[in-house]
């Protein structure tokens, strides 16, 4: 179990330094789960969490009871919550000096802010289109070269016998290419492995991954990519880019380089976490419109995700963003097809043209769309709980890089086997027509002037596949070629997804869906007498496509906007969005989407958007931390270095209370400050007597702590003498002021609003003589979540 | 100035009842030009408004002089802001019986209430989508009487001569069921005029606009749209839709008809301003949906609105609406058009298909784009600056009813006589091809077999008109033909909009900028040697379209997708977007969007989604309302209908504050109650003195508020005995005992997001004792605005 608790980390590696991890232990089953206890780093000190006090009152106890009274299980990951993650504060810090600094600046200067902000979303856009562009170039060019050297050896061997030997190439190509793969997410940087979207959610929702936006990152995502879908396996290329723009946008917006060592000194107003979100959507959306040609899809992507904080410039720029990067990509790739000007290719995927008059469909074909969507979302369940499955086996076992590494070889080489024998065992040879479009038809056993048909949907990168089963003639496929195709991909896409490398799941699951699609509509042109109402497999094709994606990730509008950009026809609207909500409603039924499996196995405290239904029985006084570390608006330095280096309760905002000197009465509220903030003022010695002693030291300015932010040091890295821990410092100018307050009996659904609806961090509750009382932070808020039971209560636990 | 002050108003007679208007003075002009002293109802006693007080600090001075400084003018509407407006409490009213509800209902108890909401938004999808199918149907079998009628006179006159008879037949026409129109408009509702988005921007913002959600406005607005369409003006029928399917959405919800005096009792537990509103944003999304086809852009459109209270389910819901609304208005067009189960007339314009291979489009023709999008933005200035005349001009002078519709009749005729005048002299003979796709061919004076080139843009409903402009073949309109057009039908359009008649913009707008761009198409062909790149003039009339309508509207992202949707290529995305962007930015350089004018000339307190830039040195102590009038926890009848009496100040939310009996420690805030709370209370009496007297008094429930919902009555109407206003009345139960504070230091931007974010009504101002100090108000946020001088404040009006 502690093993479990302990890998289940989509960056594990960087948190064990110290091993702390090895030493966290849970006490799990007990017979009070709403007391989650840890056994600490520090070595067998039993601590009651902070999180843990919950105070019910009787009006309860029926609810308690029940729960008490449930049997005892081994808590799996996603009933935990870990305190592990930091969340990210959306809400500005309006100390002194913001304030200063914002009353300082003219209209002009804010004239000027706004100006730099559409050119940062334009470079954005513009860079996640280049990298775009780069990825699809380095596929194109490398699985052509590994595709025309497979197919001359299976030619050769295919009259002179021993196949067996072209089978092997294909193997040990595929796995080396992604052993390449692998090795850099494994060892380098075990968050750049799949698709990045579950990160990027909860980056947008408020919660700090660690490392994922940074240019490390992106560097091995990029070439874990292309590694992958170069090495055959069952993936996309087109998830991977919505992380790569969010840390082009996070790197960009920020004007320097950490990694790098450069700082460029130039949009320094925008290092903090509120704009830094901002560009980060807009990376999104840009990675989205990139990968798809779908700029709206993008900007309605970048909504789902992080509706809370919306506004009409901020949309404007998401979709400036988006604009500009579908036109990069469509620009350079146009002069990479020797074609240049001609915008046909605004993304990654291209899904061809669906011609209007072949494409229209009927009143009478809803109900089949409709079944075809439940279809989708049932086989969209399979596929997430067998991969949840996967995923906690993983957990389990997989966890050391090299078995990472081997497991991808593995996954890697067995594609290549059972595309091969698929292939092999196929008899469904199809004339090779004078407008063949296949890039590398394999003839194998067929005649002269025939080709495999098996080998379209397996001998080719994913993308061209589902081209193919959109597109080609009716007769194309036979049924089953289509059920085998599927059958064997649905279980090979389901294992890939996870493995360590960088790889999307989006175009696989459109490829099962096409497959499937397709001999639906095969199969209902065979059944019913007249054939020629139902002659199009292709749009069966794509309308199984959508209901299988929307099975799997549980997308609706976004989804159905990308869906629609990437066909380039509008005709489909209408039954690309009744299929995909009947898959979520299906779907639903069953199991969460898989990107919110992820995020819950790596038990991330992710806030949806309304607090469950029917948590009005709590109040701000239940779910609240308490007691609160309060500091005075003067302190002592010793004090604030003693209370950041108590590891055991790692807070992270403090509030700041003012004491009537000489009398009794209670302290009241008056700020709040965060650690970070403590930590800077501590590393420039900000304290009173030594700003009376030296009066040349400078002010601090607010540019310190953007130098410092986002890595602002431990604080263990920062000396501070005996005698320097006797000063005071004022901590007047830099608190926030004017933290949002509660009192205590606003109930969860209105504190829950008011956290998301802002963004914050840290709210303090308060009684009505305005002392602190309280304090909700993320992690308590994130703990209620409406289970089959009614509301449950999640375990936080220290991992 | 008087006059104007009290004739700006959507619904100005009713607001009249009692001539308030008429008594209502204002002293403009002042020297303290942030004093808004008011004369009020009473008689001739000064008040000085509880909204003036404004204590700017000493820092803010040197702005004070400039303020100060400027030349005494005669202020215009658009620098006031009035008191009439209402706002909407988006915020739960959370108190105990609240509470006590929320906390007794079960799971399937709101699971259930969803499913409700979900068969609400089918409702209203699916009735937006029968009004807008009996809408279209309507005026196509009335167009088609009047257009066959007057084609057979100018038939017959043409070769006897005599064709002013048929001037003067086709002109009264029009005058009288444009007449009609007006009549029923400008007599019974007021507010059914024009287009109805301004009027749900604002609802959706937060402002309550007296009658706009009722059946009758629908019955008016409908009846109204088919008249002006029909009468040949020149105006669309879709802008009304939106506001159509807000009305629709507002009256399903609410399961009950306040003026058929049904109560249905059903959805009771919708009856409040949160749930309402979403419902009415989903009834706008329908609207959109089924006027252009296009419910991904109607669901932006509601986004764009309405961006600060979105969530995921709520957009799942909208998106259903629009769907469900595109999906009835294309089902019963085909059977209308005796082509049942062809879904291709998704919304009532067709901009018909654009094929994908002639619609493509080069990189070098990006800036000619560009160049139209800044073309768009000039006319779209130039039309809103000329219709921002002409509404001062009607606010003035062309207030009366009678005068409003002869002002309607007279823009009718002069719409046809215009139009028989261009057809007339137009020598632009066309021959009549095999597939025209005329319906009211005009012969005139061509000869046999051709027609008159003129009459296909002038002699047609403009969406016919529109979709000829984009597909008929290339030399189907010579260039002076389409100058002449366009410079007649921008002066007509701009002279229509704002008349006492329900119409849209939408297509007058795109039809201009449909011919412009038709033209610029042409004039490019010609110019440039080789004639073929250029072409399709139709691709250039669309790109016209969306230039012009951008500029007058200044949309952009739902916009864009609206016009995807209508097109039905995609290709169109990118172009469509950057002409949209231009145009909205030279638009912006000049004056605001049409909509943010009327909606500035009504001085509504419309809250932008972010506080002023340069309103950091603004804190709430100085944009508060104070001293407020605080009720006690257990307060004497007799205060509290004092306090509603007092028509001066007229508050409609009171702090509940609880003074230690016995000390003479100040009074701490304990909640918040809202006027119509109180006279709920009132009328049902609930006093203390009687609950223990009549012991088997029904406790009041949450559903006597909802049943008094929306209309509470005037506390005139409430008679409360000598006796009875020497009783007590506990507030406690039906307080808010939760409500929102700030600090008084916190900055007006903090204040704003807070307020905007929640969408509050009120928000309690306290010090750090918790005592209240003063109270904001959507009007103390709207007052602050940036204009070309920096932040200027708005005069505070009771009108």
């Amino acid at each position: 179990m502690a093993n479990i608790a302990k890998k289940v980390s989509w960056s594990s590696r960087a948190e064990e330094s110290g091993a702390a991890g090895e030493r966290t232990l849970l006490l799990n089953g007990s017979e009070q789960p709403r007391l989650s206890r840890q056994l600490s780093g520090g070595g067998s000190v039993f601590q009651i969490g902070r999180l843990s006090t919950v105070d019910l009152e009787e009006e309860i106890t029926s609810d308690e009871d029940s729960l008490r009274g449930r049997p005892k299980e081994i808590p799996h990951n996603e009933k935990l919550l870990s305190l592990k993650y930091e969340s990210l504060d959306y809400d500005n810090i309006e100390n002194q000096l913001f304030l200063e600094e914002e009353r300082r600046m003219s209209y002009m200067g804010f004239r000027c802010l706004e100006i730099s902000r559409w050119v940062v979303c334009g470079l954005i856009g513009f860079l996640t289109g280049l990298i775009a562009c780069f990825i699809d170039i380095a596929v194109e060019e490398l699985a052509g070269i590994k595709y025309r050297v497979v197919k001359q050896n299976i030619e050769k061997f295919t009259e002179v016998g021993g196949l067996s030997i072209s089978l092997i190439l294909w193997a040990v190509l595929n796995a080396s290419i992604v052993m390449l793969g692998a090795i850099i997410v494994a060892f380098f940087e075990p968050i750049a492995s799949g698709s990045g979207i579950p990160q990027i959610k909860c980056y947008l929702n408020g919660v700090k991954i660690p490392r994922v936006v940074r240019l490390k990152t992106l560097v091995v995502k990029v070439c874990g990519v292309i590694c992958s879908v170069v090495g055959g396996l069952a993936v996309g290329k087109e998830g991977p880019m919505i992380h790569s723009g969010a840390v082009v946008a996070a790197g960009v917006s920020q004007g320097r380089s950490t990694s790098l060592k450069r700082d460029f000194k130039i949009f320094e107003y925008f290092r903090r976490d509120t704009e830094k979100r901002d560009f980060v959507s807009a990376g999104a959306a840009a990675g989205v419109s990139a990968a798809f040609g779908a700029p709206v899809g993008g900007v309605l992507f970048a909504l789902e995700e992080g509706a809370s904080f919306w506004n009409q410039m901020l949309t404007w720029r998401i979709f400036f963003a988006s604009m500009i990067s579908t036109f990069t990509l469509n620009f350079f790739l146009s002069i990479y097809h020797k074609n240049p000007g001609d915008l046909s290719n605004p993304g990654l995927i291209n899904f061809g043209r669906f011609e209007s008059d072949s494409g229209a469909y009927n009143l009478y074909e809803i109900p089949l769309f409709i079944i075809m969507g439940a279809i989708g979302g049932l086989l969209g369940a399979l596929f997430n709980v067998l991969n949840y499955w996967l995923t906690i086996f993983r957990i389990r076992y997989v966890h050391r890089p090299c078995l990472q590494v081997m497991e991808a070889m593995l996954v890697a080489a067995v594609t290549a086997t059972v595309s091969f024998t698929m292939i092999y065992f196929s008899n469904d040879c199809q004339p090779l027509g004078p407008e063949h479009n296949e890039e590398y038809p394999l003839q194998l056993f067929c005649a002269d002037g025939e080709y495999n048909s098996m080998a379209t949907a397996f001998f080719n990168t994913p993308e061209r596949s589902v081209r193919s089963l959109f597109h080609n003639q009716p007769g194309t496929y036979n049924p089953l070629t289509l059920g085998l195709f599927t059958l064997t991909y649905f279980f090979l896409a389901c294992w890939t997804y996870g493995l360590a490398v960088s790889a999307g799941v989006f175009i696989p699951s459109l490829l099962i869906g096409a497959a499937w699609g397709r001999l639906f509509g095969i199969l209902l042109a065979s059944i019913t007498s007249n054939g020629s109402i139902w002659a199009d497999p292709g749009k069966y094709a794509l309308i199984g496509a959508a209901a299988q994606l929307g099975g799997i990730v549980r997308m609706t509008l976004s989804l159905t906007v990308i869906m629609v950009e990437a066909t380039g026809n509008v005709t489909y609207g209408l039954p690309i969005m009744l299929v995909l909500m009947t898959a979520k409603i299906v779907g639903d039924y069953f199991v969460e989407g898989l990107y919110d499996i992820h995020i819950k196995l790596q038990s991330v405290p992710f806030l949806h958007l309304e607090a469950p239904a029917t948590s009005h029985w709590l109040t701000a006084r239940e779910v609240m931390g308490s007691p609160v570390t309060c500091l005075n608006r003067i302190e002592k330095v010793g004090t604030i270095v003693d209370i950041l280096s108590n590891t055991s309760t790692n807070h992270n905002g403090f509030p700041v209370v003012v004491q009537v000197t000489g009398s009794d009465e209670p302290a009241k509220l008056c700020g709040l400050i965060l650690r970070s903030q403590l930590i800077v003022l501590l590393k420039h010695k900000v304290f009173v007597e030594l700003a009376r002693s030296r009066l040349t030291q400078r002010k601090l300015q607010l540019k310190d702590f953007r130098d410092a932010y986002p890595r602002f040091p431990p604080i263990q890295s920062i000396h501070v003498s005996q005698d320097e821990r006797e000063c005071m410092m004022d901590l007047t100018e830099f608190m926030n002021a004017t933290p949002y307050t509660v009192p205590q009996e606003t109930s969860l659904p209105r504190v829950f609003k008011l956290f998301r609806a802002l963004g914050l961090r840290h709210l303090v509750v308060v009684d009505d003589e305005n002392r602190v009382v309280g304090l909700v932070t993320r992690k308590d808020l994130a703990r209620y979540h409406l289970g089959k039971h009614g509301l449950e209560e999640l375990q936080v636990a220290q991992t």
